[in-house]
Parts: structure tokens; sequence; C-alpha cells
């Protein structure tokens, strides 16, 4: 069976083809069905991907019978509830265990770029019920939970309280008398607003909540909240709810908002795993004050899988339509030329796909990292938990902003059909952008790797720095200058010595300017003073282990021909940041002129030499239609019927004549007719 | 009555306002109604743009029972529509002649961030029949366009065919027997796609198409189409129609597609006041080649001025909301502090609120030069036209791109919320974004800047150049090092200079390289090859003329604490220029290390010095909330209150229990229940 795609290309070109993205396909350097199990992490998962899409294909009940785009937002709602159960009654299809792998994979190709009224159930509530309750309450809440015979959702986020969860306001108010915790939004910004699926679909949520105990306030805890009547589904009495109302994408789901009248629950509802609420009110401490960090670096792991996931496809469809499209000549007379000859579109877009696989390779790197650190934790060693979290914080914010811009990028790069619902760019950029924002704000989590870098910093000044993996250049002595030569020449060591380099110049700069505010303020007015080149090193310190986990696993590729594409790829990555930021190498004096005249004229030749593998790298992301969902990335290359067809599926097409014409124009120009 | 605003700030400060905003209103150091007037090129403007506000907001016919983000597409359709023909029946409340300054602005209080059914009609059908009818046509075809009695399109743009106007593929074959041209769309490729309105509004239209006469194709050229039965609006016969479906924004417009079958129309309907077909078919060629270049040039100054707004809008909102928005402490204990307090978040907003103010100034600048070289051109000078037209192209691509990225930055700005449609951020977005693709993509503009750029630098190095205005710098000679200092004591000469070194470096940078690749291939060749710097350059040469127009603008300000405040704003943008462009600034040690240095920390101290001042410089724009729509940039600053009260109206909320409960998850959950 998998001969089939053993064999280069013969599932991608077909008869009917789109004769010139057929001709793409024949002009790569390297095999397919290789460069599928290096860019998947092997051929297992290559075909378990195979599988679970002709599960998804062959099950009828996932079918679409109008696509998403030309619904309301009642009518895609009602979808995405419908497609949830369906895809949950039928999980065996795929691992659970593997939500990075094929949890993902499978809904995306069920649901599409969209969240659904049972998302916020899997991806927070059930890990708060596992991570949260004590033994007694694991007992009670776990099966119904893991069952669906209620749907939860995570209330944290209040109407006027977001990053900064210390000044929540909802209250719970531990009664003795009752053995009841009363939970209140004392205020209107104390409305929970946001949370996914509290709006319309779920019955049941973890609020956070500050926790009153005779007379003292404890900080927020989490409590286990019913909320509406599981068989009439009414809200319960001292509860309002309702949906947020539209946003700019992710419309599937109903987050929404939530408003407590002294709602009584019981005060076992209080998740008991760490701290605890003794009958008589007395507050018991948790042992540890963090605890439950790990989700978070695993969560973010997911977010930068699927944010890359968003930006190659995104790649995929630009590159295709790129290789379809004709338009102007360049030799004149010589026929309109597919728009990627052209030098400016080449630019567009390979640059977008290095990046995409640079995020991915990240995504797999964190995943790892956070495996092994719940290894380490596991034998009392929490040394690099400082690190893994900054890296986590600081991948988060410039994977979710490169690639929400970078998806912008390709979608211009397609005209006015990337305008169109049809190429699928503007659900693809709504869906990604929301990553920007929701786990935390970007600007917010770069400032956390900036502290962390400023600790480093620090250790180094003093003298004793005790830094691992991610931090240990920050110790290292700089060469002074510059080693980066042409493409051909360079070495993966003289990129990453370079980056390295100057990575740690900002550094050491942003460490002093800081140092030298302090003087003169306070060290929190100094941070803010200092903040925006703050959150610029930072960047950079992203940048530099995007780059080295690129090219560490570029090298560990074992086939020759796809490693040298790929490693071609991930020097134009590093090239491109680099002229991105040429301000940064030249100063000091670090790279010269001449040297970055080289990199951004390889940059070009770099393109040149990418450009007639470019569809096949497109390809190697191994993305279906289905999960494409894009008439413009189409795998046939036949757009122009498509979009058609796809056009004529419009709402106003339903008739002929809308009730405007009855309504407002026939009557107006019936009216001046008559007058003429 | 325009006393009431004479006085500061009396209109925007009132009893129940957020009492953070109306302290912010209070620390500006200059008169809001004199800014006003600043901003929008005097006090008669101001004074109108509140009687047509007034007039709008009176007129309840006007009035949206639901907001336009709760309706499904549509019903967007039919609201504008409906609104459209209110509007103009209602047309003598503005000066009709002044689409630039009245029309845009009534049209933007009536329907909003979208275009409608009647959009094209206006902005192109009935150009085009201005422009190119001959006398009899004009007296047949221009008094029902301007009464309405028949809706007109603009179709060119086709299926497969955008910025390559000579490829297009529909036909006119022209039949002397029955004195008609036979309209056909030969492929699916040549499908009409994209005009406004066609889908479903419009009943005529302009079609371009290649005339072919006695066997000879001579070019596209403009034919008056008749579309639909007046009375029934049914398509006629050999005409297919539809609506092209959901686009990223601009839902409100039925943009179409058109199918031509061998469909007839009589001689007459081509456009014949320059080419003409004799009745025996004899083609008479137009006397001059180039024309109605001047309405394209009137069109991109409205799009700029479009854009302005929006970038505008986006940061008004912004600025007004991150003075209400408290999150986070700098100094413990002190309580949250406004979010427009830290460094990073004035980062974001200000330099984008100086952009705004930049791009508005260059639209009027625009007008001017566009009003001046058609009085030129009627004494039969046309020396300006390719600068004009190099400058409009460029600021087409440079504002369009800028104002995209500026507004995502501004809605990013504000976290969460701003993902909300009750931000309006997500309709300013895919409402403004259009603008990149639509009149001329982008790169092709830029690549037209370039273009005219190169024969300057051409004429320099030939020694004879007869550069005017806006191409003059690059015959100057260079001194050799950039003049820039400490904001307080930097000149608009200053700024100039090193701007104009700057962009002319690389404008012969660019030559040179381009010279040398013509030694080794083909001149097109060379110039695909070359491209992407050519972009560059042209980018760096429009961020010179917008930085020469801003501080050219501030220095006509009569009233000195507005003229201050204004100037700031424009050293902030010019500041953040060469911050963001650095690399360009430092080679070959134009500006030096120590300079750069100091530009990026008087950055800071500008933002902190324009601090007290942002509020007021958002309400400069004198928007009012009917204008700017959005729920977190109200003048009153109450934002919360009207967050939760906009979510009610949610679609989603018309039920307590939505139908998903019943048909889905209701079961679901219950036979799950009855298993445990």
């Amino acid at each position: 069976e998998l001969q089939m795609i053993t064999m280069p290309y013969e599932n991608l070109i077909q008869p009917g083809d789109n004769p010139d993205l057929t001709k793409e396909r024949k002009t790569a350097s390297f095999n397919l069905w290789k460069m599928h199990c290096f860019v998947h992490e092997g051929e297992e998962v290559v075909k378990r991907r195979k599988e679970i899409l002709e599960f998804v294909q062959s099950t009828h009940e996932f079918d679409d019978p109008v696509p998403a785009e030309f619904l309301s937002r009642e009518e895609v709602v009602d979808r995405g509830a419908r497609k949830a159960v369906v895809m949950t009654n039928k999980a065996d299809a795929i691992d659970t265990s593997d939500f990075f792998g094929e949890g993902m994979y499978y809904q995306s190709l069920v649901i599409g770029r969209d969240l659904h009224s049972m998302s916020l159930h899997y991806i927070m509530f059930m890990p708060t019920i596992q991570g949260q309750s004590d033994d007694d309450q694991m007992d009670e809440w776990m099966a119904p939970t893991a069952a669906r015979a209620f749907l939860g959702t995570f209330a944290q986020t209040e109407l006027g309280h977001g990053s900064n969860l210390t000044k929540l306001e909802a209250t719970a108010t531990y009664d003795p008398k009752t053995e009841e915790f009363v939970l209140h939004t004392p205020t209107l910004t104390a409305t929970k607003w946001w949370p996914g699926g509290l709006g319309k679909s779920c019955n049941v949520a973890v609020v956070m909540a500050q926790l009153y105990t005779n007379g003292e306030c404890k900080g927020p805890h989490p409590f286990f909240v019913p909320l509406r009547d599981p068989d009439t589904h009414m809200p319960l009495k001292g509860v309002t709810l309702g949906d947020i109302g539209p946003k700019f994408g992710i419309n599937g789901s109903d987050n929404g908002f939530l408003i407590f009248d002294h709602y009584r629950i019981p005060r076992r509802n209080m998740f008991m795993r760490f701290s605890k609420v003794l009958p008589d009110g007395t507050y018991v401490a948790p042992p540890h004050a963090k605890l439950g960090f790990g989700t978070m670096v695993f969560v973010r792991s997911i977010m930068i899988k699927d944010q890359s996931t968003q930006l190659g496809a995104a790649a995929v469809i630009a590159i295709r339509y790129s290789a379809v499209r004709r338009q102007g000549e360049i030799n004149e007379g010589a026929g309109e030329v597919q728009v990627i000859d052209y030098r400016t579109q080449q630019f567009r877009l390979l640059p977008q796909l290095a990046r995409a696989f640079a995020f991915l390779f990240a995504a797999y790197e964190i995943k790892t990292l956070y495996m092994s650190v719940t290894e380490q934790i596991g034998t009392g060693n929490v040394d690099l938990l400082p690190e893994l979290h900054a890296v986590s914080s600081g991948l988060k914010a410039v994977v979710s902003w490169e690639t929400a811009q970078g998806i912008e990028q390709l979608r211009l790069a397609c005209g006015g059909h990337g305008y169109s619902r049809a190429s699928a760019f503007p659900d693809i950029y709504t869906y990604a952008v929301g990553g920007c924002t929701y786990e935390g704000e970007n600007i917010v989590m770069l400032l956390q790797v900036a502290r962390f870098l400023m600790k480093c910093a620090k250790e180094v000044r003093i003298g004793n720095p005790k830094l691992a993996n991610i931090g240990e250049y920050i110790a290292r002595n700089d060469s002074g200058k510059a080693r980066i030569r042409s493409w051909k020449q360079v070495t993966d060591e003289d990129i990453i010595h370079d980056f390295e380099a100057v990575a740690r110049r900002m550094i050491f700069a942003s460490y002093d300017r800081l140092k030298s505010c302090e003087n003169a303020m306070t060290k929190k007015e100094a941070w803010n003073k200092c903040s925006i080149d703050l959150c610029k090193t930072a960047r950079m310190h992203v940048k530099l282990y995007l780059i080295k986990v690129f090219l560490r696993r570029v090298a560990t590729c074992d086939d020759a021909a796809c490693k040298k594409v790929m490693h071609t790829l991930a020097t134009l990555y590093a090239f491109d940041l680099i002229s991105g930021a040429s301000g940064y190498f030249m100063k000091g004096g670090f790279m010269s002129e001449q040297q970055l005249e080289l990199v951004q004229s390889d940059l070009y030749e770099i393109l040149e030499v990418l450009r007639p593998e470019s569809v096949a790298l497109a390809d190697s992301w191994d993305m279906s239609d289905l999960e494409l969902k894009s008439v413009l990335g189409r795998r046939d290359g036949n757009v122009y019927p498509a979009l058609l067809e796809w056009a004529k599926k419009s709402q106003l097409n339903r008739t002929e004549v809308l009730p405007t014409f009855e309504k407002y124009l026939g009557p107006m120009m019936k009216e001046e007719r008559s007058h003429l």
C-alpha cells in the first residue's frame, strides 16, 4: 500500500492536473516520500497520517454539505457541535495519548481552522481535572469528564483582567456554616470573559476566583462549578451566561461571559490537590509554590506546532498558486510567465516556507525538551526549568507574530484571489493570529525571556555562571568578527557563531543600560524604561534558538538529497534573518559591509537555486486538499474551474434576483427612469 | 453653535466619562479645536464635518436596528443596498463635487467600512461615462447614470488576468453585417471576476474587451453593456452572472463574475471619445496614446486618504483603550497602571499615530499636486506627469502595506478585546488591507517607481538631468556624512538631508547593479534579477517623500502649541523610520553608531514627552463614535459596560439554549451519564 507513494510523486501527479504544476513536481532533486518522513519525524508517522486521512475521508458523518465559509455564525456553531460529537465518538481512530501528533491532525481534518463547543473541554478543563483534583475528586470527576457526561471549560480571564492573575476580581468566599463557597463577581469588570464554549455549550467550568476564608484573601484558586441544568441546559440560579459575540476568527467557538450573583457550591468543589480549605474554614497552603508548570510548556509546544502548520499551509497554497498563475512577461514575446519566476515573488514565498519549517522543528524540539525535563524533574533536578520556560515563552511570541505576518505576506503574494475566502487565507490568518494574544500576550512573553537573559548576564558578570544548554553561549567569549561567508562555504558553526555573538552583544548592552538606569530610578521603572530594547534582545535570542534548531535538525537527516535541499533552505532562513537585522550585525564593526552584501546577493542566488524545488518543498508538508481547504492550493492545480464552482455556492447565488432589487434598487431605478 | 467646541474639550469631556480618559484629555498642551482645523485643513471643513455628522445622526433611515457585525452576509448586502439608496437620495446634504472631503466622510458615516451595491457606479462607472463617451453618448448615458436610472459597474479584471491588461481574453468582435459587437469570453479564464456590484446589483457595466474588427485585434477597449432586464432584473440572454462568494472583508459588496456567450450589443455601445469603429468596421485610432491618467492619480489620492483614516481610527481606538485599560504594576503596591504607561505600549501606539498623520498629509499633497498638474496639462505642460505617477504609485504601495501592518500592531496592543469585532479592528483591517491588492498590486506599483528612479539615475549619470520637485534630490551632491542630531537640536533640513542621502545612495547602488547585470543577460532578465533591491529602493524614496511632506505641512501650522506637538510627532516618525532601517543608514559609514544610538534613545525620550498628549492627539482626528464604530474606542471610555451590552446582541444569545444542545450535545451527555 505504501509503495504508492514511495515512487516519487505518483500520488501527487495525476492525469488532468495543471501541467505547470506537474512540470514543477518533476524538477525536484529529492524523493518526496523520504522528505515526508524527515519532515514528520519518521515513516510510522507518515503512514498514520495517511490512515487517519483515509478514515476521515471515508466517514461521511464528517462531510460538510456546504463549506463552512458560506455559513452564518449560527450555522458554523451548529456544524462544529455536530462534528465534534462525531469526532469524539470515533476517537478510537487515533492514538488519543498523542495529541501533539495524531490528535491535532485528526481535529484539523475534521474541524478545520476553528475551535468548537468541546475544544476547551479537552485542552484545559480535563487537564485541570487531572492536575488539580485530589484522589477523591479524581474518582468523582475524571470518568464523567473523559466520557463527556458533562462539558467543561476554563474560566479565568475577566472582562477587565487578563495577564495579571493576581488582580482577578471574582471571589469565592467560604461560608463555614453551610460548608459552601459563595461565588460572586462583585463588579462588572469581574465578569468572566473569553472562555471557549462557555457561552452556550458547556454546563460546567473550572472557575478561577480569589479565595476568601476567615476574612482573608488567599489569592486565586480553581473551583469546579456547575453552570447549567444537565437536563434542560438552562443556567442555574445565580449564574448569568452568554456568548461574547463575533470575533475576527474562530467563530465556531461560543466564547462566553459569566456573571455570578452569590452563587453557592459545596466546599469540596474547590480543587484540593494542592491547597485546601477545611470544613471550619482553615486554609491549608500548597506544599510547593509553582506547579502545573510543565503542562503550560506542553501547551506551548502544541501552539507552536499549530502555528507552524498554519504558516506551512499558507506557504503551500501560495507556492502552488504561484506556479499555476501566469502573468506578465519577463522576455517580451515569450508569453506570460509563471509568477513564481519573478524574483520578487520568490522572495515573498521561500523565506516564509523556510520559516514554517524552522517553527515546526522548534515545536518538535520543545516537545522533546519538555519530555526530558519532565524526566529530570522526576529525579529531583529542576535546573533546566527556567530555561525551558524562557525558550517556550519566547518562541510563543516570536512564532505567533512571524506566523501572522508571514501568512499575510503569502496571501498578498496571491493578488486578488488571496482576498477571497476561496483561498483559505482569510481563515488561516484570523485563526492563527489569535495565537499572538491567547496563552500570554506576546510582549509580556518577551519580557519574561528578557528577565531570564538579564539573570544570565548578571551571573556572567558576577563571574559564576551556571548556564545550561540554551543560555550557555551567553558566557562564551566573543571572537570579535563575524565568520559569515558565501553560502556554499559557510558552515553551520559559522552561522551559529555570528548569531550567538550578536545576541550576546545585545544581551550585555541591554544589561548595562538597565543597570545604569537603575541608578536613577526604581528597578521597576528602569525595567519599563528599557523594555523596548529588552524585547528586541529577547527576539534575537529566540531567533538564535530557531536557527540552531533548524541546522541541528537538518544535520540529522539521513537522506543526502533531502539533507542538501533542506540545508539550503536553512541557509536561506539564516541569511534572510541577517539581512532583516543588518543594523545589529553591522554594529561595532562585527559584520563587514562586504559580508553583508554577500549575504544579500547570496540570498538572491539561493532563491534561484531553490526555484525548481519550490513546489516539491511545498508538497513535503504532506498536506491533503482536505487539510488545506483552499481552492488556490489544490493538489491538481486546476484553480480556475474550482474557483467558479466554489463561487456558485455563494449564499447570494441561491436566487437569480436578490430581494434588494424588489425592495430598494428596482423601485429607485424605475422611479428615475420615469422622470427621464 | 461652534463655540461649543472652541472651548477646549468641552464636547469631549462629559459627566460620567471614564475618569482616566478625562484626566488624559486635560494634560494636553494644545487647543483641540485649533488642532482639528490644522488636521482637517481649516475651520470650514471642521464645521462641515459637524453638520454632516449631525445630519446623518438625525436621519433615522440611516439607523441600524442591529449592528452590521451581527448580520449574515445576505443581511449585510441588504443593509448596504437599503442605506445606499437613502444616502444617494439625500445627496443634497453634501457637496457632491467634493468626494475627497465630504463624499468620503458622508459615506463612511452611513455605510462604515464596507462597499455596497452602488459603490462602483460612482467610483468607476460614472467617471468612465464622463471620460470615454463622445458627445452623443454623453447625451444618452450621462443623465440616467447620474439619476441612477440604471446601476453600473466596471468589468476589467478576469479570472485569469489582473495587472497585465494587454492579455485580457474577453473579446468584442465587430460584425459589420448587423453593425454589432459580439461580446464573448472564449475561455474560463476570460470570465470577468471581482467587479463590485456585478454579481447581483448592477444591470449595466463598462466591459473591457479585446476589440476585433476586420480580422485584426486592436487591443482592450471599453464597451457599455446592458446585463440585466431593467424590469425583471433577470440576466439577458447570453449573459451569465453571479456573486464570487465571501471575502476577507467588504462583504456588503456583491463582487461578481460575468460570462458572455456571443452576446450582441450595438456598434454605438463602444465608447467612442477616443477610438472608433465605423459602420463598415474601419478602426479609427485615438489621437493620444495615454489618456484618463489624471483620474487614476485622483483615485489614488482618495485611496491614500481612506487608508490614513483607517490607520488613524485604529490609533484612536488603541490609544483611548490604552488609557482606560489598567493592568499590572510598574511600582509594586502602587496599583495597576494604565497600560499606556508602559514604554512598550507607547512604542506600539505612537509611531503608528504619527504614521497615520504622515499618510493623511501625503493624501492632501497628492490631491493638490493632481490639481496643479491638471492645470499645467491645460497649458500643454506635461513635465510633472511621470513624477506624479511615480509618487502616487509608490505611496499607494507603501501606505497600504504600512497601514495594514499598523492596524494589526494597534489591534494586538489591545490584547484579547482587540480580537473581538466589538473593537472594530477586524473590520478596519479586512477593509483596509484590500488596498494592498486593488488599484494595482503593490510590488508592481513599487517597480513602477523604481523604473522612474532608474530613469532619473541614468539622466544624472549621463550628465543632463531634468528632474523636477520630487526627483530633484537625486542629482544633488552627497555631503558624505549624516547630520542627524538630538531631537531637540535637529532641523528639518538635517532630517531631509539624511533621508535624501540614503535614498540617493540606494538609487545609484541599484542602478549600478542593474547596469552590471545587463552585461550578462537581457534587460528584462536583469530587471527581474535586481527587482528585490529595486523595490527596497523605491520604498526608501517614498519614505523620504512622506517625511518631507510631514515636516513641510507642520511648518505651515499657524498655532504654536499645535505646531510644537505635531513637530515632535513628525520627529518621532523620522526617528522611527531611521531606527527601522538602521542598516541602510549605517552603510558606508554614513551615519555613525553614536548617531544611531542617539536616534534610538531619543525615540524613547520622545515617547515619554508625547505620553501626556496621546489621548488629545487621538482626539485630534475628530472621529465621532458613529465614525469609529468601536466599543473600545468610545469617546466616553466606558468600555466595559458597553462590551457587555454589545455582546448581549450576539446572534447566539437570541435563545438561552441553542439547538445544538437538543441535537447533539444533550443526547451525548445524557447517554454518557446513563452509562456511569
